[in-house]
């Protein structure tokens, strides 16, 4: 199927994928007096007594803003806020399918940092929770930081801690399959944006504590130094141990890991032969993974995966970020911390039994039953543990 | 029934009145390469390419945001953006219901003129057209103008426009019924916020030469003139012909018409019994009154019409705002003209055959059947015939 033409097709014929439907009948004065004036007063004025009413009386309880302003779109680059809408629409169609969480797309018009933290504080009081997509790099991280500590709902950007955890999952398991613990394993991420840097904070979080960073320029090393902004330098703090300097062939030589949220066809089967023996290999660029599941599999790779559909083990945010805030609007919880994250993860591993789980099955299919609730259920219940305590933090 | 503890019941039990949900169903790999990636790429490029392709491809066809900053709730007066998100969802459920529109609740935690304006324009790409809700007098008015001014979607104040609408629709009716014409009628407005001042353009742009408006401190006049600020100046400019002064009494005295968008019981008998024969008394104060209608027949009035949907003559916005967005949207209309305001009024009117005209019956009931596609098809060409060439003005 051609999904490319397919897809203008439906979304001609739809006029997007979205509606906004009322939960309850208007069909009589009643209904009207009810659902609107007069007797809309009392709900209002029970907010205004006390602000905490909202969760209980208005849809703040269970919607999310996705927020993009387009600046990092797929494989697309920066094509603005108003022509990454067809992503957002379907970002929220997902929320809702899969977890049943109402979400509405926010597409921006400025791409400035200032505006768009501004902004996203003077619409909040509709949304219980931030969903951000599609911000480039290194702009998400300071976004992302700014209105989490602005507002008491939480701030969660997918394309970094979405992918980082269900990558963590996906981890979790190979290494229960090959039966080498998490603080053994050496890792080698190929791609040091939005997401890279998110996947070596949630390795490090599961117990991986030699991890190395490609950027397109190679290692993320000491001798480099002078190159990098804040954010790299964060990474360098936290990397690369033994200082290795040159490419991608030197990041992976003796791996056994290879996580790659870079670029199609970039890890040969010749580097993946310098790998440790039986090595994972996930290769997440999409729709052209870092190098195809055959060759990976060819040049040894022991369990592989890839962020499409057409092949096993497929690495696909829509396992986590639903139950994600699923979990943490049940929990009323103001942000996602560190511990719901590594919970979220964990709770997807356990989704493949000891039974099922192989080569070829270390994740589960975005449509296995019950993925999004037990997401939810971790997240909900570390959030309970440990979050409320932190919250203030 | 109690609708104030029945409306909270409602919304405790279904928190809130809105849901967010898929046009398209998500139920196997094809479906999500076709909503989501790979295949949303093309839509997005499209749109990157041609951004009108958003109006073929996107939600922006049929989606208009409700912003409040909750400055002027109902009869609440100022209880802010997240207090006045049940009215938002009610008027969204109403879009939806009697117009087919999506309508999308942004409730601002700002009430500063300058951040309104800077943020509707930054969130604007996902939207068709933007429907202004309970914003105080006189901020309304520069907001409005600003917004349209900056955006090429059409921009409503419906508490403004939509209520003028409305009752120049029963105006229009009532003084057919009396066989009056329009340029004859002598008005008497009170109330000289938002809705009385779009009311005195409306009944202008219908043929009403001679108004006279009030504000709580009395007729809009020359005297007076220090008081006043721009809005008012602009008002004075176009009422009181003859320069009366005075109150209420002074103002309604020989009047053939009393709009009232004020407060409770401020007309009483007497001063309908000085209006001139047969009057006509719109008391839209909500919910209760400027005078209750057995009160005004009492006194002498012909057609009386309230808020109320207990009484005839309910004057409510919901005859006019789902249509006019319905019409716009379909027109692809880059503002709400003036004529496209008047098209709507004679639509509604029209509603009403010659047959069914009666003192109690001047505007149709909000379940009429037809209503919101009769104001859409007026207003839609009323675009067609006068709005496209003046677009730019």
């Amino acid at each position: 199927m051609d999904y490319y033409s397919e897809s203008v097709k439906m979304h001609r014929l739809h006029k997007g994928k979205l509606e906004v439907v009322g939960k309850i009948p208007i069909e009589t004065n009643d209904d009207l007096s009810i659902a609107y004036t007069p007797g809309v007063a009392r709900p209002c004025i029970e907010i205004d007594k006390n602000p905490e009413e909202a969760y209980a009386l208005t849809i703040k309880a269970n919607t999310v803003a996705v927020v993009s302003d387009g600046s990092a779109v797929l494989g697309l680059g920066n094509i603005g806020g108003l022509a990454a809408l067809p992503v957002m629409e379907g970002k929220a169609v997902l929320f809702k399918e899969f977890g049943g969480v109402d979400a509405f797309p926010i597409c921006l018009s400025t791409q400035d940092a200032d505006e768009i933290v501004e902004t996203v504080i003077r619409i909040a009081p509709t949304f219980g929770g931030v969903n951000l997509e599609d911000i480039s790099a290194p702009r998400c991280f300071e976004i992302e930081r700014r209105l989490q500590e602005a507002l008491d709902i939480p701030v969660f950007h997918d394309d970094q801690h979405g992918t980082a955890i269900v990558v963590s999952a996906a981890v979790i398991n190979a290494f229960r399959l090959l039966q080498k613990p998490l603080h053994k394993v050496r890792a080698a991420i190929n791609g040091a944006g939005a997401a890279g840097t998110a996947a070596v904070k949630m390795l490090r979080a599961i117990g991986v504590r030699d991890i190395v960073v490609c950027d397109s320029k190679g290692l993320i090393s000491m001798d480099r130094f002078s190159e990098f902004g804040e954010d790299k330098m964060d990474l360098l703090e936290i990397t690369n141990n033994d200082n290795l300097s040159g490419g991608l062939a030197e990041a992976v030589r003796g791996r056994d890991l290879f996580v790659g949220v870079s670029a199609p066809n970039v890890l040969t089967e010749e580097m993946i032969r310098t790998m440790n023996t039986d090595p994972v290999v996930f290769a997440m660029s999409n729709p052209e993974p870092e190098i195809m599941p055959e060759a990976a599999k060819t040049a040894g790779a022991k369990v592989v995966g890839t962020g499409r559909s057409d092949f096993p083990n497929q690495i696909n945010n829509v396992l986590v970020f639903p139950g994600i805030f699923k979990g943490a609007l049940r929990a009323r919880a103001s942000r996602i911390t560190e511990e719901m994250k590594v919970a979220a993860a964990y709770a997807l591993a356990d989704m493949i039994s000891e039974e099922e789980r192989s080569d070829d099955c270390v994740i589960p299919s975005v449509f296995r039953d019950g993925v999004a609730d037990a997401v939810a259920d971790a997240v909900a219940e570390a959030w309970g543990q440990s979050g409320k305590d932190n919250s203030g933090a």
